[in-house]
């Protein structure tokens, strides 16, 4: 559901403790526990918590189910996971989890790279998970990845995200989110997309920062009413498509633009820039966050 | 002079081969001329190539002449200098330079720690400044610092540099450019300076990326009609108020940007990639630029 023009409100989504992390070296169950009580802190109100993949496929996310067992679940957080499958649901179901997302790529080179099958196929796959999530009491949300460019195919047609959107709607979907899978979004590809999607559609932006315009498009998008999106502590998780190169866009970049502004996130820079700095301890990386470098603009440099 | 709304032809200023250098380490003569080479290879119809300062306050441009000397003058490109005084300002005229830039802050305590006195003082220091410039047949654009914020005071108020854009426009500047000296510009601070800027003022804006808002401060501007912007090639240019923050929003992610919306810079981003890929060479780090790091987003992945 959009908004119309600028607004004062936003919800951000802290994704580093899955997204983020699963897309770093592996680090240990204690960290991830510590990162996601910090991050429950900081005021922001959803957190994509961990994710219900195969400890094969996924390194990084075998220990799921023991790191949310440990974890804070602070009042007024919402707590989501990311599921692969069926198998994922009932697992993320079992651990108590009431907001689901499972993905899939706009484009079919994407999709059978990344899931063996063709976006047709996920589709249906989408539509049981969306009844099994339902009849367990939980709101399913459909990411689909690539849907500013798929690094295979190139652009992706906006008509062709718009018509997963109303398939995965038609089918149960309470939220659809539109991933920069690999950083190919830009203020125009924002706006040639959203003018293609009905306005009453719940969605959320997730962007990465890979080629620079991470902000810009949120600028974009909240122009054209955008109120939900995505965003990494620090930039946690890197991009695997470009090695050195920046991935999620950094909450607290995205916080520090949006405070500026005079819009509420609910959310204490401060606390997330503490938080930024724990991720970066963890990881044993410099981030690529310039707001936890720099400090916010109202940081001041004392006069000598 | 602003356009209306948005745009098809953009003019970027293209400033590594001065501001990037002089904030990074000193290279060899030899290496300078060679990015300036390349750059005027590019397309880009306009680049900063040196200071004329003093070689004690500012090691890194002490060869200014012999570079400058050395360097191929590209047919249409047009070529500036930075002066800080008027000795500054002979030397620049006596190389053949027909542009040239001086600095003021609109912050009298960043003006005092730079220049060692106040704006006011600056400003008729400048006014001298342009009258020489014009009696030998030379622009002389005034760069106003700490434009979005300084470090020192925190907020400027944009009427402020509003005032300095009448005096020095009065005194015959042929251009002013707004300085995001330590990058505390965002989106609203952008809308605000230039809501009190008259239309008809000739002006360019200067932005740097330390919190991540560059292109985003770039977007609004454009909506707003400007329409010359400064970037440096790679990102070159640290930001001296935080090691390790990127200073400059590089020319490649501004170009990537301003391209992929059908605008026109003239300039060949594949040529700027490769001479960002020698500034990075040059100064023997990696430098900030996700277009260099990644590539632009028309570039695939080979499906395997």
């Amino acid at each position: 559901m959009r908004g119309s023009g600028m607004t004062d409100v936003v919800s951000i989504r802290e994704v580093g403790p899955r997204d983020g992390l699963q897309n770093e070296d592996p680090v240990p169950a204690e960290a991830k526990v510590q990162l996601l009580d910090a991050l429950s802190g900081t005021g922001v109100r959803r957190i994509e918590a961990v994710s219900f993949v195969h400890p094969k496929a996924i390194p990084q996310m075998a220990d799921a189910d023991e790191v949310w067992a440990a974890a804070t679940k602070a009042p007024g957080v919402r707590y989501s996971a990311l599921v692969p499958n069926s198998r994922g649901t009932q697992r993320a179901l079992a651990a108590g989890f009431t907001e689901i997302e499972v993905v899939v790529s706009a484009s079919d080179t994407h999709n059978r790279k990344n899931l063996n099958r063709s976006t047709a196929e996920s589709l249906d796959d989408i539509t049981a998970l969306i009844q099994a999530g339902h009849k367990a009491g939980a709101s399913v949300e459909v990411i689909v990845a690539t849907s500013f460019g798929c690094p295979y195919e190139g652009d992706v047609d906006p008509r062709r995200v718009a018509g997963i959107v109303e398939r995965v709607l038609a089918d149960g979907a309470d939220r659809v989110a539109f991933g920069d899978t690999t950083g190919m979004a830009t203020p125009r590809r924002v706006r040639e997309l959203l003018d293609v999607v009905p306005r009453e559609a719940p969605i959320l932006l997730h962007f990465h920062n890979t080629r620079g315009t991470g902000l810009a498009n949120i600028l974009t998008a909240l122009e054209l009413g955008v109120r939900e999106f995505d965003a990494s502590i620090g930039g946690l998780g890197g991009c695997p498509y470009a090695p050195g190169a920046s991935g999620n866009v950094a909450t607290e970049e995205v916080v520090h633009m949006l405070h500026d502004m005079g819009v509420d996130t609910g959310i204490d820079l401060d606390a997330l820039l503490e938080a930024a700095a724990l991720a970066e301890r963890i990881v044993g990386r410099t981030l690529p966050s310039g707001v936890l470098r720099a400090g916010p603009r109202t940081r001041l440099t004392p006069v000598h």
